[in-house]
């Protein structure tokens, strides 16, 4: 947790006040606050500030806003990822919130399991959001879409995210075409399921007009591939 | 699990065995084989192989070689990385073998826990970087080398490793230059601990010869910074 994430609600007095509990356990356990200590705040889709904490009680901590900050830059992409295991789903959101990700697309395909869309996580998404977005020190959640059908999706909606401009690539390790590296423009990523997309929705992705790339012959785990790419795509910053 | 790792004592005879115990239970709970399927085989510290499945019994798998296969190519970068969380190392040396990491440091740094060095995970990295390499396709260990004390092995041994073309860099928010990308050159890559390294450790590091580099103001979890690293570093290839 680098900053703490307030609500509009919580900051409508001249002091503001943090009572979650998750937040004020964090603070006093790992933080060790004391009354005229600083702390880095962020207001839910607002700015960033710097903030002193003038009263710390067990169910509240008060603070005094003191200066506004910047709110870190999005990277200008929309991460389309087949449904991951629950327990990858959650460390997926929390990495892609953290690294800037504008948007974050949920997509069934062939080899995602079906129980998959049963998990308790996908009715939890905005506290992984929170939890992504309070160690970047980002306030801005990423939109996030779920599509339980690919073919719909790959031939409907698919198409209307593709410019010229802002293309779309599939990850796929048999691709002739590598992954493009710092490039100057925003982008659309699309990430398989462990076993990764079979032939036919490669194809179908491909026929609505993506790049399939190549990421070289190492087979990454879902978790790691999205950092990886990201690093590579966006290293201009 | 996409080869599965064998040592040479199980390739010594025309056909070769599998009998770990994780091993068989992966390949008939997840894979499901039968015999007559191909299946990818590493040898440690040796080849690929494509296989032939001859026997399935309880205890053992008997393969036929058909075919050797190049092992992907390692990342020429060395590792060096405050000791994480017991939780997090795991992640971390599986991510970091499977992205072909040639060479871990593991180091002491002020805001280390000192329980962290008592951890059991530490006996059991080889554990660890079987299964990074068997998701990788890799057969090849990386070095992985423990500094329990900060200064001597900055001191001492880290200006060893770097040379003109070898430069070593550490990640550091407050830095004014900016993480290079797809550089053309060896390196060694330097991360702090949850919280970051003191401004006495960075200047130790750069007195000893590192760039302290920033990778933009987006605060990332130890395990999410090293593939997203390794992508901007190493993305020509």
């Amino acid at each position: 947790m680098n900053i703490v994430l307030l609500d509009h609600r919580q900051t409508q007095s001249d002091l503001w006040t943090i009572s979650a509990k998750r937040q004020l356990e964090h603070l006093q356990q790992h933080v060790q606050i004391q009354v005229g200590d600083t702390l880095k705040v962020g207001v839910l889709e607002g700015q960033r500030y710097l903030t002193e904490i003038v009263e710390i009680s067990e169910k509240a901590v008060r603070l005094k806003p003191l200066q506004e900050d910047a709110v870190p830059k999005k990277l200008p992409v929309t991460l389309i990822v087949a449904l991951p295991r629950p327990k990858v789903l959650r460390r997926l959101i929390m990495d892609s919130v953290t690294l800037g990700v504008e948007k974050i697309i949920l997509l069934h395909s062939y080899r995602v399991d079906k129980s998959y869309w049963q998990t308790p996580f996908l009715q939890q998404l905005n506290h992984y959001i929170e939890l992504g977005l309070e160690q970047a020190g980002d306030t801005i959640a990423p939109k996030i879409e779920l599509y339980k059908r690919f073919k719909p999706f790959v031939e409907d909606i698919l198409p209307g995210l593709i410019t010229a401009d802002r293309p779309a690539y599939v990850a796929h390790p048999y691709a002739e075409q590598s992954m493009p590296f710092a490039i100057p423009h925003p982008c659309t990523m699309i990430i398989g399921p462990e076993g990764g997309f079979i032939p036919y929705e490669v194809d179908l992705l491909v026929k609505n007009g993506c790049q399939a790339v190549s990421l070289g012959n190492r087979i990454l785990r879902t978790e790691t591939v999205i950092p990886y790419v990201l690093g590579r795509l966006f290293s201009t910053s």
